[in-house]
């Protein structure tokens, strides 16, 4: 385990879920993202072993899930609680995108306890749950069928808050090759293609455009540029050698 | 049915599936995020049954999937072929979060098709088919137990894109070369390469693998590939008249 993740202040609260399965995939999903607290609020008897075949070795978070039979006592000790409801209403007016609820919650993940709550597999949360609830995030979704699967749901809101508190982290940081090398590959390139009459005095400038944004689209790093290089030379060698 | 959404051009893409369960889930998904198109490249036989169970009313979509015996065949009309991956490689230098992923390509879907390709459930994509995507999304995860479900993996990618076509922003709308076109100047320049010696039979997938990289960064349109095509032939000509 590397250094404590601010994730592990997320508890993933499940209200009234109907299926272990379901449970058991977002016991993995949970894993997946780095979390690790998963409460179950009046949770199905007899769940363990149908749960575990969807958890893909999650075992040890569905072995350690806290159990409430209301979801008020489940959050008596959370800081914020955001419950998960596509039901818009004239009512409640604090519902955010997943994004902008991971972005406003991360920063507070570091000092405070909270709790992502979502209803059952069919009508989502109760009121008197929603109640409960400091805000809503609602996924977008298709208007004809906008009813996610519960670990889907779970999947995409721990997902924003993952790449949340991940900000700043790239997963590509490639050192691009110096534009001087680029340029030698660009008058090699040029040189070859007046030789063979491909493009002439006329129109090689227009046609050394069209490759210029080609190669400059592909962003080379001086390893690409000099398989670039490389390739040129060889057809060039051939030539003078055939 | 609203106004044609651009999500309408994206096809999820199978590969190798191995638990039917999961192509329905998958297809559910589609079906909440506004997406259609399935494609199964080699699928499990007797696959519908409990593909349906786990649909929850996307009937539709696996009826309609497409099925290939090849990865291939599957994306010779497809304008931009992204692959799920979430193993780095000092070799694969494109790989870009979902966030990314969908940001950049959403502008594209006006007028391309674009497949999300997604590896079986236990290996993900295999090197031959990574080398025919254009580039690797990698959704990020817990480095312990990085392997996600497949569906919350598929759920994640469709979500950035439904979030990502959602701002209205519209930065690019090119039409890419179809994939078929590419892979015959990738034939093209395999081919004088051999005759050249610059590559032989023992580094040859290497060698074009990077330059599939390079190609498949810069997003090539038709007229791009016949220069590069022509830009070859001059070369082989003029090898050919020298």
């Amino acid at each position: 385990m590397q250094t404590k993740s601010p994730l592990g202040n997320i508890s993933i609260v499940l209200v009234d879920t109907k299926t272990p399965a379901n449970i058991g995939a977002v016991a993995r999903g949970m894993m997946n993202m780095g979390l690790s607290r998963l409460v179950l609020v009046n949770p199905p008897e007899d769940r363990d072993s149908e749960a575990r075949k969807l958890a893909a070795g999650a075992d040890d978070i569905l072995g350690r899930a806290a159990v409430f039979s209301t979801l008020r006592e489940a959050v008596a000790d959370q800081g914020l609680v955001i419950g998960a409801s596509r039901h818009r209403s004239r009512r409640r007016t604090n519902v955010h995108s997943p994004r902008e609820t991971a972005e406003q919650a991360a920063p507070l993940l570091e000092r405070n306890k909270v709790s992502l709550v979502f209803g059952n597999e069919v009508n989502g949360l109760e009121n008197s749950d929603i109640a409960l609830c400091h805000e809503l995030v609602a996924i977008p979704s298709s208007e004809q069928f906008p009813s996610l699967n519960l670990s889907h749901a779970v999947m995409v809101v721990m997902y924003e808050f993952l790449a949340a508190t991940m900000t700043g982290e790239r997963l590509e940081a490639r050192e691009l090759a110096p534009v001087g090398e680029l340029e030698r590959f660009y008058a090699h390139l040029r040189d070859n293609l007046l030789r063979t009459g491909f493009i002439n005095d006329r129109n090689a400038e227009d046609m050394m455009f069209s490759l210029r944004q080609v190669f400059g689209r592909a962003r080379l790093d001086s390893r690409e540029v000099s398989i670039l290089q490389g390739v040129l030379s060889a057809l060039e060698g051939r030539a003078k050698r055939d």
